[in-house]
């Protein structure tokens, strides 16, 4: 059947950053919406972000383009040139190599939940992070500064 | 800015179904806030259905993934398989190439809204009409039953 039993659906939470830039991120869980209904041209995580949790550290993707969709509560859309606050029915684009770093912080008391859409180009996609010393091409997470010796 | 001013984004409406098919989704709109926001990879558009309207023909893919999150309001999602009430937060998904003709009736009093996502690979896409005389491939629309001549 088409339409998705979301609450049957597993729910993931953790991240593979580099330490320490794991803290901002432990809050917040995903459900894999578009892969467990069998798509695979493009990718759509429902999220969940507890008060105070961000969606990821601030980047952006030289080959995937990115939507957010917010579905409940609130939470501000951090990017290059200021803060928006995102509330239910808001709609945030991110295309794909334009240098602008951007993520949700839930700076409210209550959960928030919204849908990221994107596309899964891993074997060609680098993703900046232009506030911490890491980043994100095919071959993996890296320091910016170069390997800790 | 990312976040998109869905307010000042155009409305479209219309079909380039053939005729007769045309009548059920004329009181249909949409408006793409993928492409408005300088999305390529995927497109998504917010639509929005007056009382009584469909979202489409019931139809399936060949080759475009398809998912629908639905916004607010309440529409009938009818499948090959039978039916399945929408509300706000439900999300139903349509992979490429699965023979499960589809679409949206909203039969209730209100308007109804919700986020279509899709790939567009019209290129090579055909796309299935099981209940009425209609096709479409990358040459345009025809009828199934061939031309009326």
């Amino acid at each position: 059947m088409p339409k998705l039993d979301v609450d049957a659906l597993p729910v993931n939470r953790g991240s593979n950053y580099l330490p320490p830039y794991q803290s901002q991120v432990l809050a917040r869980t995903w459900q894999a919406v578009a892969a467990a209904g069998g798509l695979t041209q493009f990718g759509a995580n429902l999220v969940t972000l507890a008060a105070g949790s961000w969606s990821s550290q601030r980047h952006w993707h030289s080959h995937e383009d990115e939507m957010v969709v917010m579905l409940a509560g609130e939470a501000v859309l951090v990017e290059e040139n200021g803060e928006t606050l995102m509330k239910p029915g808001d709609i945030a684009t991110f295309p794909a190599g334009v240098a602008n770093g951007h993520h949700l912080q839930n700076r409210s008391a209550l959960p928030c939940q919204f849908l990221a859409i994107g596309t899964d180009r891993i074997e060609i996609d680098e993703c900046h992070y232009p506030d911490i010393d890491m980043h994100l091409d095919p071959a993996g997470f890296r320091r910016k500064s170069g390997p800790a010796t």
